[in-house]
């Protein structure tokens, strides 16, 4: 655990004891803006209009929708356990790619029907999921600082680092898992010099990871997408790591759209390419990545995504909202519970044993 | 040459007896506006600024702006020619990586010699200029019509064809260079499925190419840069092809920021990468890209371009406008002459002797 001195980045996701305080990142990072959420219909729509996004924070935020959604459950503990798993299933609708969205949710109703045959009143019932969401909260917390330890590893002082989108502060509890080795390495007085894809189209890159880093005082630099290529030629970047919305058991990856082309450009370069990432990332029973739903999303994130129209009416748009890499791109894997390396089908396996 | 008919497309650049009409491409595709120029200042000022862009409309437009420059010169033929020069030397400056810049200026410069040398009265000269402007102008849409007949053969009904930026009839007299082809196979019935990369910073992709091509009925697909890699990964194109705005001697290419990442993935996915340009825009001169000086642009292109603020103030930002694509890439060159394959050192030569 850490003190707030060490992490100087906003928290997307707060209890406050009444509700969930949740920072709308669609305003960043013009205006810090926190949503005051009372209901599972208002978690529901944050996760699906993007309010909230990043896999870990969608989990945690869908753990407290939960609670929001079953609190007010009256008369048996049998109709709360009910309600818990109707407003999970319900929630597990927002979005289609990410696993730790489902992780969340199951964990809570496994908790809930623990929690009813126990045979605890409903009140108990009621306070112990709570506890629960907050566990989820806290351990996402621990579980990215041991991702930036680990990853860590791989990066050595005056390197050159290229992220996409934002596996960040913002996208977790806090640290974040492809940031989480910048602000460990600051810290610890290393120099990484980080280079962020401002990833369209919602341009979390630009708008949340320049924006978090710049903030914690590392040296980050923007660039367009479309200048990985360039900068990778260039010699500037020694390394790239991002984060990941659903591993598969092979390793594959599905990641932001742009992640693969990435991962590409990172192999004709010789760059290794990795992935950090929570083990509730991590998806056994999806054997491999073209398993894996991609949601595609408004054709007007593209062509007005910031209130300008930048392309023609009525012009086709193709807005995928993530890709999968294929392991085959993948150099390792970082998780809270060390480096894995290929064959990832064998390793990751090894990680939940 | 062209009937109106057979090209639907609006032109960029118009001379109209006394002035030039310029098409301010920064407007589209919201606005359609000409601005009306009337000295080699205000023309400076339209290519520095991006209201004119495209490699072969930069050259017109210079061409007509050292007319304008130079017309008002008084007294005598020699005092005209030293105005001539000084025009095409300031316009020069304008922006330093687009080859046709220069080789309109000094084609400009020594017609302007000719002129003077032959005798021809000072009035006569400045006609006799004028008359070669207006020529560098239709020249360049009977070029463009035979580089789109070239390439045309390389492409079959059914196929799916990648382009980056645009190098379309908004960047030329008429029909473009890359999307020649796809107005002539829309001529003559030949279906391609075409994807717009939309081009950060300053979003030609989004804002011209889908635009042209949509309004002459071309089957575009508008796509963010970062998706390229996955639509090759899905097995939708068969062809990538682009425009330049310089071929050095040994082939490698310079051309608008993320051409060279459509090219290394390209490879990575086995589909031919193609360069559409004028015999204008292969600069033997240059033996290799790496001699080509690649025009940085300010930081507010990438963190304010979509007229609202996307990125932290202050952040550090890098935007070259320009990448070298090696010729290794680099699959074929298709020119007026035909279509050149490697070795580019030896093959781009010959179409000069």
């Amino acid at each position: 655990m850490t003190t707030a001195s060490e992490y100087a980045g906003l928290q997307s996701v707060i209890w406050v004891g009444t509700h969930l305080d949740l920072l709308d990142q669609r305003l960043l990072p013009e205006e810090v803006l926190y949503l005051p959420l009372e209901t599972s219909e208002s978690v529901w729509d944050a996760i699906k209009h993007l309010a909230v996004r990043g896999a870990p924070a969608i989990g945690i935020a869908a753990a407290y929708g939960v609670v929001l959604g079953s609190r007010h459950a009256e008369g048996s503990v049998e109709a709360w356990l009910q309600t818990v798993n109707e407003t999970a299933d319900y929630l597990a609708t927002s979005r289609p790619t990410a696993v730790n969205l489902f992780w969340a949710l199951d964990r809570m109703k496994a908790r809930a029907a623990q929690l009813a045959a126990e045979g605890l009143s409903l009140e108990g019932c009621k306070q112990a999921l709570l506890d629960d969401a907050i566990a989820i909260q806290s351990e996402d917390e621990e579980t990215c600082r041991l991702i930036g330890v680990h990853a860590l590893e791989l990066f050595e002082d005056g390197m050159g680092v290229l992220t996409h989108c934002n596996a960040g502060g913002l996208a977790t509890a806090k640290y974040g898992t492809a940031l989480a080795p910048f602000y460990l390495a600051q810290e610890r007085g290393i120099a990484l010099k980080v280079f962020a894809d401002e990833t369209r189209p919602v341009l979390q890159g630009a708008r949340l990871t320049a924006f978090e880093l710049q903030q914690a005082g590392v040296d980050v630099t923007l660039i367009c997408d479309n200048m990985a290529g360039m900068v990778m030629s260039k010699g500037w970047i020694n390394a790239v790591i991002v984060g990941t919305d659903r591993v598969a058991a092979n390793g594959d990856v599905a990641n932001k759209i742009g992640t693969y082309s990435v991962a590409v450009l990172a192999k004709a370069h010789g760059i290794p390419f990795y992935v950090a990432c929570p083990l509730s990332t991590i998806d056994l029973n999806t054997p491999s990545g073209d398993l894996i739903p991609i949601e595609e999303r408004h054709a007007e994130e593209i062509t007005e995504g910031f209130g300008k129209r930048t392309a023609p009416q009525g012009v086709k748009v193709f807005n995928p909202a993530f890709d999968v890499t294929p392991n085959e791109y993948v150099t390792a894997i970082i998780t809270e519970k060390g480096i894995v390396r290929p064959p990832f089908n064998v390793n990751l396996k090894k990680l939940f044993e």
